[in-house]
């Protein structure tokens, strides 16, 4: 209790700020005033620290903050791109989390995470529209020899339209991250329910799984240290995943949800490494899947139209009309990846393999990029 | 994605350890082989900090790590107590979070949290039994103004069982945390699952809000610190959360699932500042609440049966006619609180009101003290 106070005395304190047009963060804790937003989206940053030595703010790069004569250290920051930036502080050579952020997994850590506004953009806050339900749901995985956890957006009216079904999107994080990602730094409940509301998306159900898939005795793959120097690695995808999707999750979601349990009712997307998961699960399991996404993907770099995913891209005719829709995208900010894209767009064009290409404008290999790319992909989804 | 590999990097270099033992905690990140558990409940902490000065564990009272040569901070404590804990690093003299370990939102911040194993003891954890669903509800309320969030537990077989009606359980939160405690720290669909399945408790929704409810220009009362020395304050509840519970939350959730809407099925109980929550809730409202618990609450230290919450005690007949479970829970290491309890107890036998009284062995004012006091209120509820 003289814990809680304590913080609860430093927040109030803390109310006592200069006039200025800042406003705390929206991504932290409750009470907690810094960091905080300028109209310019300059962010200041403070931590008190009287006893230490050196420190910063590791946000893109690290930037040096000053220390007052009562130990309290500070930097503001000059203006920051819009969305959703992991970062931390830097306290005499260690990065640790700003108590005044909430924390996000990603980087296989529970990182601060600072939500830079965007302006007149809305379509991932919380409107005055009906809104679905995220739920956890636990299900028995034959293949892992254990339960796991999954999330399910079930639209607005599911519990009401009890006659209604639905089809499926399943969604996959990024390296590093979990399933917790595309809930909580992806708000994929509040951009559907606002695409819902606005009749751009047909109410769908979105299941979020954990990708990290193992069977009992099987080494995670993802945690080899990449061999040679970096960038030359190939990402190692375990097929332990898909087996889950298809033995156990599916089966499990056409039991327990009111699903339209066949192909033409099924999506796949990812970001990142999450991308490779979903071709991998998808293109792989054409008789069970029919719209494919890929976010970010670095898997697309290695897209062979002729070979790739077992050769069923290798003649377009065929794959089109199984194919409802092939989604790649890519942020503008992040090379590698929009490289990555247009190597794959480029590819499917000899074969003609028809596809949507979305790049974000000006976003890097953030969240950022990874809304927009939900709210163009689910614009498109279940339409034939 | 440097950043990613460098933590897995880490990770996999981290395997290569001593044959003992210790495990890492269950309350770690995926792959974080710190901090990690002996069978005898001692606990060894590790952190790299080549830079740092002087390196601490804060869990209960501050532990000095030691430096190694390569600039990694190491100290194993002593058995700890079952259970779950709080605790922090502090990197010359700042505290922070152990990136090893998931954070937990708990005084007024995101915080590393370790989970003792108690031998012998599964009723909190995952089992091969039907599950229900942790679900995010959304709703909006007249009295703040605003969208609000919260988890509302569904019991197995709610999807299937289409006519069935359930009865709600109102859960509360502590001081300095939120909506997540009881979902997160507290446990509490692993707890409905298991104690449902073995037909123990019956089936019912459980609702877990946030309290920290403010009309439009309140003033958070809990943002203003203690006068007086530690212990002298009174703890300051709002009416606004009151409010909201009768006029938006229990229209919402009526509406919204599939409740039994009458006070015999309402039960209201909390932790700490959420016990005083749940007694201004439910013994403000009888018409509204039938069952009541408080769980180390503080606010049993100020009980008169004579005059609190409207005299409603006053009279012990009619009111336990109304009351169909009052149930008054402390730790025993928690001295303050079950001095509160006992003395509140007292109070009740004074006008010949009936109560539960369960007191958590060995526990202090943590969550495991308040998993074990919904294990035993649950059992009791909605039985007449």
């Amino acid at each position: 209790m003289i814990r809680i106070w304590t913080v609860l005395l430093v927040c109030a304190l803390g109310l006592a700020q200069p006039a200025d047009d800042s406003k705390p963060a929206g991504s932290n804790v409750p009470g907690a005033e810094y960091p905080r937003i300028y109209s310019d989206l300059r962010v200041t940053f403070r931590l008190k620290a009287p006893e230490a030595r050196k420190v910063q703010v590791r946000l893109g790069k690290d930037y040096d903050m000053t220390r007052s004569d009562d130990g309290t250290w500070s930097v503001t920051l000059p203006p920051q791109v819009a969305g959703f930036h992991y970062y931390s502080l830097v306290v005499d050579g260690v990065a640790v989390n700003d108590p005044g952020s909430e924390t996000f997994y990603g980087s296989s850590r529970q990182s601060s995470g600072i939500e830079i506004p965007e302006q007149g953009v809305d379509f991932y806050e919380v409107k005055n529209v009906p809104h679905g339900e995220m739920r956890q749901f636990r299900y028995y995985s034959s293949v892992t020899g254990s339960w796991r956890r999954a999330f399910v957006y079930t639209p607005p009216g599911y519990d009401s339209h009890v006659k209604a079904r639905y089809p499926i999107l399943l969604l996959q994080h990024g390296g590093g991250e979990d399933e917790r990602g595309w809930v909580v730094q992806g708000r994929t409940d509040i951009i559907l329910d606002n695409l819902i509301a606005e009749k751009k998306a047909v109410p769908m159900i979105v299941v979020i799984d954990n990708s990290y898939a193992f069977k009992p005795g099987e080494t995670p793959p993802s945690l080899r240290p990449p061999a040679g120097p970096p960038g030359s690695f190939r990402i190692v995808v375990s097929p332990t995943f898909g087996d889950v999707v298809v033995k156990d999750l599916l089966p499990a979601l056409d039991k327990h949800y009111r699903t339209l349990a066949d192909r033409d009712h099924r999506a796949v997307a990812g970001l990142s490494m999450g991308a490779a998961y979903a071709m991998q699960v998808g293109l792989g399991h054409l008789d069970t899947f029919s719209h494919f996404g890929s976010f970010s993907g670095t898997v697309m770099r290695d897209l062979d139209a002729r070979t790739s995913y077992g050769g069923v891209l290798n003649d377009g005719e065929p794959f089109n009309r199984k194919c409802h829709l092939l989604f790649i995208a890519a942020g503008t900010a992040e090379q590698s990846r929009l490289d990555a894209a247009r190597h794959a767009r480029a590819e499917l064009d000899k074969v003609g393999v028809k596809y949507v290409a979305y790049d974000s404008p000006g976003t890097d290999h953030e969240w950022l990029t990874w809304r927009r790319s939900l709210y163009e992909f689910a614009q498109r989804l279940f339409r034939k």
